[in-house]
């Protein structure tokens, strides 16, 4: 059994499970076995890093004949590199973070589907205004940059707002209950980042998977901490959702006082030399208890399709008709 | 049609929605319209204040034929008010927010089901210890008083620490869909707060149901500012959700401060004797944007319920046999 809504009619996919663009992480290989498995895999363009891209979507062209698409941060990157991007012929592309006008209209008139990730109903609203084709409401339990909204309350406000244009949920979805109960707030869909962070095929060091694996969403917390440290130059409104470390509890509440400690910095950057989860960004959802192996992108999708097929004819089953 | 779940069964009711124990708000006539709903009332004992109490459940024992219960503040009630309510022959007790131990084996004993909120994994675990019938996994969403974690990843992680003990879900649900989505999540039904404050029945002035109606998700932050204003001692794990107002930005991160200025203590309490919505705490769900008018609770408990079956069906129906 598979489950249709207009996102898997929009983007011609058999489940309707989004790979969420990770930064350096979502590269062509994991985004290929995602499409593979009947998903939308998504590159994660980040800045827009031409060699990264080049190689990254050399490599999901070659390796998947389904559906692909790439992401971008909308804050950080160029109309070029975006425009050299839709020139790969891509499925989708995906813009998060920032005001998307600048970049919608040539999305558009390229003839590729336009999704638009939303953190609060201001940004819902301006997705519709410049046309997205998909909205993508992410909610602050996702892991790395987000807002504030919760996704449970927040994917029905952005559902009822944008319609009739289609809803993908993001934030805290892991397993098939999840991509279920999505699907029954009247998302077109799920966007899963940190799920398949702990696949063979994310760009991850080994201490990362383990950390996912290991970890507890109370663990997790939203911090500008590790931006700062890294000069990432983020927009503050944006957090992100990190598993807390000896880093992050130094500098929480004090993050002035850290983007003008030398030391400190210098510090940060070779911790992320010597990988040392002490200190550097593990970004990851608030519900990674539910996370504990690292299996193949394709299988995952699969895997997560049937699991939420099985919790949608469980609460059907417990359905009955009565008199009244 | 109705949904059965293991906590319809466990209390014998029709739809699988219980009435969240507001202090103050839930009382006897909204238990009883919740309950002649289909739902299961549960009258808001808070600190077990016993004249109210009396009062309130004399209301619900009259008003309806059907099961209904009462719930506590686990850290706030003592032994003699629980056991008196015993005696008032609930359908169930509910304790939330602190150590049920001293508690959980009187309940027991009195063969009343044991309905015990947690809002993080220690909870929870403490509440499989004690024996709990039915826990309620309550996330961060929820309006009033509670805990970090976010409902959607947190409801499923409760679900297999807890199982074979069934699952309430609670925070940031106020709809059918909300309902149907829970549900998919694999817990037995929703408790639901803030929707029913927008009723004919609760025990609000009509200034709070109104800031309800016109307010909005993004407008409600967890704090402890009006806790510490009203002098509840509440223990601080415990924020609040509220409606932010003037009272709240100028006291925020200066709760310290605030508890020491006897002055802003008297504001806030001329404040309460004129309802004044810029200071008082108007204890609200992340989900507020959804609700937009005043029902009957009887109504809108049958209403949710028939909203959550469309949802399930309407997922249902895009689930399609595919080759594969």
């Amino acid at each position: 059994m598979s489950l249709s809504t207009p996102f898997t009619d929009l983007v011609s996919i058999e489940h309707p499970i989004a790979l969420a663009p990770m930064g350096g992480s979502a590269g062509g290989a994991l985004a290929a076995a995602v499409s593979d498995g009947g998903g939308l895999g998504l590159v994660g363009g980040g800045r827009g890093d031409r060699g990264w891209l080049e190689r990254e979507l050399a490599i999901v062209r070659a390796r998947t004949g389904k559906p692909w698409g790439v992401g971008f941060l909308t804050w950080a990157i160029d109309i070029d590199t975006m425009m050299w991007a839709l020139g790969q012929h891509p499925h989708a592309v995906m813009l998060s973070f920032g005001d998307p006008g600048p970049f919608a209209a040539r999305v558009r008139a390229a003839d590729v589907p336009l999704i638009i990730q939303v953190t609060d109903l201001e940004e819902a609203q301006r997705a519709v205004d410049v046309g997205a084709d998909l909205i993508v409401a992410q909610g602050s339990e996702a892991g790395g940059h987000g807002g504030r909204r919760a996704t449970l309350p927040f994917v029905p406000i952005v559902v009822d707002l944008a319609a009739p244009t289609p809803v993908l949920a993001a934030g805290g979805i892991a397993d098939g209950r999840g991509l279920a109960a999505v699907l029954a707030l009247g998302a077109a869909g799920a966007l899963i980042g940190t799920r398949f962070q702990a696949s063979h095929e994310a760009i991850v060091p080994a201490q990362v998977s383990k950390a996912i694996i290991s970890g507890h969403g109370a663990d997790t917390e939203r911090t500008r901490v590790l931006d700062i440290a890294r000069g990432s130059g983020w927009p503050a409104k944006y957090t992100a959702r990190v598993l807390r470390n000896a880093y992050v509890d130094r500098w929480r509440d004090r993050e002035e006082e850290l983007a003008d400690d030398h030391e400190a910095l210098r510090a940060y950057n070779r911790a992320v030399d010597d990988i040392d989860t002490d200190a550097i960004s593990i970004w990851c959802s608030d519900a990674i208890d539910l996370i504990n192996e690292v299996d193949s992108a394709t299988d995952l999708v699969r895997q997560l399709a049937s699991d939420a097929s099985a919790a949608l004819a469980r609460v059907a089953g417990s359905a009955r008709t009565t008199g009244c």
